[in-house]
């Protein structure tokens, strides 16, 4: 293989077989194809694309560069979800104990935070001692016995997507659909379940700006992932304004308590549902959306979910007693509320913003080797479409210090945008695929 | 500075501000940039360009990444010649004396050959002891002695584009207007000249396929250098066919002699005083191309031209009999004839076919480590619009040995096409700019 010839080639608009992608993805891992041949390779794929041939070769081959798990002894039970990802999105934590405690195996395999996006790993580090980096038999372990874990990407899980992702990042690489999807789709195969739910968002906070670009990426992953013998569903969802009420790590964890206790916020309650009831048919626990339905709100409801938490966080060596009582995780010494200035009905919040705020706070990363505080980040935020009245709290900040938490009024402020006229509740799924 | 904005900025079509790519080449010089981030920027330059103030901005950081040579004491009276490369095109060597017998100083710096064009700097190697690398201090006495002198790239010359160069060389990112333009520039203008003439080939035998390209080129080099105070005059030549009835390394000094004695074939003459008419004028040693052309044929006639030619050589270190005596140079063993095997009149011969014949005899490089073979090549090309006959010369294969010459009898074939009815002679020079 000469390298310079494939780059040429996607350069000038031409299909790469499926051999030259392997070979290609295998060398780099080994260290054999430089690191500024690939990325002149990757910018060439930004501009050009990939066919679907292409973009499975290179899922597979990324895939392929590492370990494999193999839960083919659950038939279909397993399923998964995978989040694009956005501002407020805790919905992992409540979801897979959810639809372990009427049966679905989830093993769950999750990233940490970047930018202004949190990771459910940190978020599940809020609770003292929950260990995320288990050994593959370990989380089998906790498989079989809880039918539900949620862990880091160990190093030979698709070690080149891993190589390949960080030169991405610091190459203006990343926005790429076929590079997205062959990332996403080659851990999610890697680790092995049945049935997969892509929750594709789209809106101001999200990756994807627009809904064609969001359903274009859903349909990508969704046939590659059928094309390797999956079971794949997509929502597409609303990322204009954050989720939940509660944006932070500790915060996060409560308002995911709150859900498997009945009493989160609507929209979580309603998103986590709507997946749930996806993983479910996926893994044929239900013939129906209606009889999925009603055997995951009777889990809520008999606290059966909730007890699968506990089972979790437990077998992964976590106080369960946060559950009763979140002082026990970390939490910011100052909270702060921020009002509204004037009267009106709640049009926009911006989710970029907020999760700004929250990485200034200290509760994400800039960088992958800065450390978070976990208390920070903002709660008892305003929903879409309240009336306010002048002094009406719009959020509560939570910080470090009075000083950090002062700097922030401005910007959450801003963040909230008000309308004269009454606005309508706004669409949370916009389609399934 | 961060070098991901810098990239996503020119991905998405933004201008890159002087401060910044002087920053960036810079940096990337002093090795603080690393090529991966480097190869994704060339390959966002070749798909979205560059404007001049950007291209401007490039070639002034390249040249001063190093020594910036200054013939200033000379006054206007120095001219170099560029071309972008072509199959035969040994132009330089019967140029450069040529225009000091008239009293233009030319100090210029030349490069080897890479792939199917050759280098200047080899085809003089094989002038036994001809020495292309001398030192700054060493290449200003010759100049001041002979007038003309023609030497090798030093580390020290632009040395930016010396990296960038090996690193577009394996990225794809060689075919880039103004990535050429600035490589092309930045040490051209670092080595000095008052004067410049831009010989922009284009055609089958060209780095540039057709004219609106080596239009776009050729105007983007004059702009830039225009824009750093120096003249610069450009022309647009054919590259249909090779230049000359020699390629190959001692071949070609044979015929650049032979242009020195007043018997070189009529393409070549034509070309290489057309372009030293442009270097005169450049210097102001005439006011007309007229008078130019005149002092030039008397530069010819008398023998002056190639005494320059002889004392260049000496002044090199070379052994000056080489001119009387070809047979001192390195000569392959083995010459055979290739035939027309039909009747017809020569359409076109194939430059690119030419160049890959010479590079599989082994006058040429495929690594810029290969080492060459002086004596191979091919000569005795037939022109273009000559009649043949079957069994009449096409040309002569100058082999190592008997299986190589035999084993490109079919590409000679091949590389010349025959039609059934009379050609007319090509265009040789397109325009001027």
């Amino acid at each position: 293989m000469v390298p310079q010839w494939i780059i040429e080639k996607k350069r000038d608009g031409g299909q790469i077989s499926e051999a030259d992608i392997r070979e290609l993805i295998d060398l780099y891992a080994k260290g054999e194809i430089p690191d500024y041949q690939m990325s002149a390779f990757l910018m060439a794929v930004y501009f050009k694309g990939m066919t679907f041939d292409e973009v499975t070769a290179l899922t597979d081959a990324m895939m392929r560069s590492g370990d494999v798990l193999d839960f083919s002894s659950y038939g279909c039970l397993t399923a998964d979800k995978h989040s694009t990802g956005g501002v407020g999105d805790k919905l992992s934590i409540p979801l897979a104990p959810l639809v372990a405690a009427v049966g679905v195996v989830v093993p769950m395999i999750s990233g940490r935070g970047l930018g202004i996006t949190g990771g459910t790993l940190d978020k599940l580090e809020s609770i003292p001692g929950y260990n995320t980096q288990l050994t593959t038999e370990q989380f089998s372990e906790v498989l079989a016995k809880v039918g539900c874990s949620i862990i880091g990407q160990t190093a030979r899980l698709a070690p080149a997507d891993k190589k390949l992702y960080a030169l991405r990042d610091v190459t203006g690489t990343v926005p790429s659909i076929p590079l997205i999807s062959a990332s996403i789709m080659s851990k999610k195969l890697a680790e092995g379940a049945a049935g997969l739910v892509l929750d594709v968002k789209c809106g101001r906070g999200a990756f994807m700006k627009n809904r064609d670009d969001a359903r274009t990426l859903a349909k990508t992953m969704q046939a590659i992932g059928r094309g390797m013998g999956r079971n794949v569903v997509a929502l597409l969802t609303n990322m204009d304004s954050p989720l939940g009420e509660k944006i932070g790590n500790t915060l996060e964890i409560e308002e995911s308590i709150d859900v498997l206790k009945g009493k989160g916020p609507a929209d979580i309650c309603e998103l986590t549902m709507a997946l749930a009831v996806e993983m479910v048919l996926l893994a044929k626990l239900a013939e129906t959306p209606e009889e999925a339905r009603a055997k995951l709100e009777i889990a809520l409801k008999s606290g059966a979910a909730l007890n699968k938490f506990r089972d979790m966080v437990i077998a992964h060596g976590g106080d369960p007693r946060v559950i009763d009582d979140y002082s026990l995780m970390p939490q910011a010494p100052v909270k702060l509320d921020v009002c509204a200035a004037a009267a009106g009905y709640v049009e926009t919040i911006d989710a970029d913003a907020i999760g700004r705020m929250v990485l200034l706070l200290g509760g994400g990363r800039r960088q992958v080797t800065d450390s978070i505080n976990y208390g920070v980040g903002v709660s008892n935020l305003i929903k879409l479409g309240a009336e306010v009245k002048p002094g009406d709290r719009l959020m509560t900040i939570h910080a470090a210090s009075e000083p950090e938490a002062n700097a922030l009024i401005a910007s959450a402020c801003d963040a909230v945008k008000l309308s004269s006229t009454p606005i309508s509740a706004p669409t949370l799924i916009y389609e399934r695929i």
